[in-house]
């Protein structure tokens, strides 16, 4: 009898328990983030909504960019709802986080609303750090003031998303808008452009950009592989945009810019006729300065990026480079690990060069 | 045949991928930390080293606070050789963890170097997110200058350490070196005060301030549990300090203010005469503004915080009351949840609040 008490009072607990988690979701209907505004790429698929591209046509030989190509950096997600709330149910292939990355950064969602002009963070979709845990249903924000609200939500950076639904009041109203940007750059880049290390989602610097200037920085961002490899012309020279922005000095070595430097922005400019492509290089490593080894091989590369830029600069109207020696500043508290900024040095980065990315475009009407 | 000449092979591989993990690992020596200096705690236990308290004559309820004060949140070993290299050998408690945080925070080391008068960053030691791996040797920095340089590793903020050893150049001398500091600030609060979202240790904002100012800031944070709580009274009381600065409103609620904040300070007060007893609200929910119903409570929670603070200025002359209400910016930027500040929002908390503490603090003498 004692046993029989027990046991339901095991199971009342469960119930209260279980019930207390789904809290509020009985009263949500969810719908398929398809079926709204999916923004943030160039290159659709029709292999996944949320590819960022399809490698297959340009036969990259590392196995990390094919990867890269199916995660969701830089995408978001557009819509408009007179809910009180709104939840999120989302789904990725299975994957263990990297320690300089937040897990929210790397598998979460970030959800920004429209207050007045401007796009202003609002919640988050957090996440669990075992990997077996790759489906979640959260709220990202609650108790909303009455209306119609847009929002914008950012998709996880490092993981490759297969199932997306947006939860709103079941009574409520729930539809796509239009993209909110009307110009599209390219930002081509390293694991900076990619995002590492920013806190969330929506601080990574493309896409603070993107709300900070009205354009859609759409993000190209490949970790580690960003060497100008000859198999990134057929890709750079296809995709259309108004613009380019190429972060590519991070990833390649001496050699590798000496050789690949000039053919790459030969094809960009021969592609892109017109068109700005803007050379920046975000990459400082004023900390790792005392590793004498690589300072010496990082000074000697960015010497050499500087005089080619020079050159190609005279050959070319529309080619720039921008370089801010100390854009992520002199106290060395900017990066997480000497490599990657934290939320603190992408602020010096735009801080340093939104200005005069904005002033290039400008010139050719992007604004 | 073919089949031994497969294994042998595979082998040959997995001894050259060891020896390449392993690089450089041979020639070096390991000194356990405890031989050395470790700071940032006013209250050693023999328990461990690395805890910053004994929870046990304190009686506190909650079992979280319990655990934190076998967290090395805040502490650092200070040191000086002559090594071409710094490696690190740490060992925590297993633990998961958390999606708000970078693992590096949470379970990594943090390298400074003095350079001139400064304390620089210069490298991490980096960590697995699988729970089980939660023992590694890692290099923090390599291929340094000549000669002797004084180093300061910052230990892990949430876990519980058991084990550190700093790798050198096997001919290399290292010693302890007294602590940089000449006076000492108990900084007691939430989440915030822990470390929580800063990239890596040295980012949290006691640490920073540290770094800035001279003055050792001891983290005496309990994330989610700084509520003012009767058990806290016999702890805050006990501590030795030159000054205190308590950052105290974001975890309890109305009612808890209204109970506990005035008996709080007056044992303060009582237990440390003639030393400056600095309130301060780092805590501001500028963008968790989009809930109304959680809106209402902060904004209420606030006033009440004010209202009696002013009071107790008046009542106390060594109390104050720091509110920069929009010291973490108006652009909801500056945290990774709404609650958590990023490096942004810290830099923005810091660039606030520190020249107002630095100046109280040097009516004092402390500087």
């Amino acid at each position: 009898m004692k046993k029989l008490f027990l046991s339901l009072v095991a199971l009342i607990a469960l119930v209260a328990s279980s019930s207390a988690a789904e809290e509020g979701k009985e009263n949500l209907k969810f719908v398929d983030a398809t079926t709204l505004n999916i923004c943030g790429h160039t290159m659709r698929t029709e292999k996944s909504p949320y590819f960022r591209f399809d490698c297959e046509p340009y036969n990259f030989k590392e196995e990390a960019i094919r990867r890269y190509s199916r995660y969701s950096a830089g995408m978001y997600v557009v819509f408009h709802t007179n809910s009180s709330q709104v939840w999120a149910t989302w789904e990725n292939v299975k994957r263990r986080c990297g320690d300089n990355m937040t897990p929210i950064f790397q598998q979460g969602v970030d959800l920004y609303i429209k207050d007045g002009n401007e796009w202003r963070f609002c919640g988050v979709g957090r996440v669990s750090t075992d990997p077996e845990k790759n489906c979640r249903t959260k709220p990202l924000v609650q108790n909303l003031h009455e209306g119609d609200k847009e929002f914008m939500l950012y998709l996880p950076y490092w993981c490759e998303l297969t199932r997306l639904e947006i939860g709103v009041d079941k009574d409520a109203t729930i539809e796509a808008i239009p993209s909110p940007f009307r110009h599209k750059v390219v930002v081509y880049g390293s694991s900076i452009t990619h995002g590492a290390s920013a806190s969330r989602p929506g601080m990574a610097y493309p896409a603070r950009m993107s709300r900070n200037l009205g354009i859609d920085f759409v993000n190209f961002g490949f970790s580690g592989n960003c060497k100008m490899q000859p198999e990134f012309i057929p890709f750079m020279t296809k995709i259309e945009a108004d613009a380019f922005v190429c972060d590519a000095f991070a990833n390649p070595n001496y050699a590798q810019i000496d050789e690949r430097l000039e053919p790459f922005i030969d094809a960009m400019v021969a592609a892109h006729p017109g068109k700005p492509i803007i050379m920046v290089r975000t990459f400082h490593h004023e900390s790792e300065f005392y590793n004498l080894q690589k300072r010496k091989a990082f000074i000697d590369k960015c010497n050499l990026a500087r005089e080619k830029m020079e050159k190609l600069q005279k050959k070319y109207k529309d080619v720039y480079y921008l370089e801010e020696p100390y854009a992520t500043g002199r106290d060395g508290e900017n990066t997480i690990d000497n490599s990657h900024p934290n939320d603190l040095g992408f602020d010096r980065i735009i801080k340093a060069y939104q200005p005069k990315i904005a002033k290039i475009l400008k010139k050719y009407g992007i604004k």
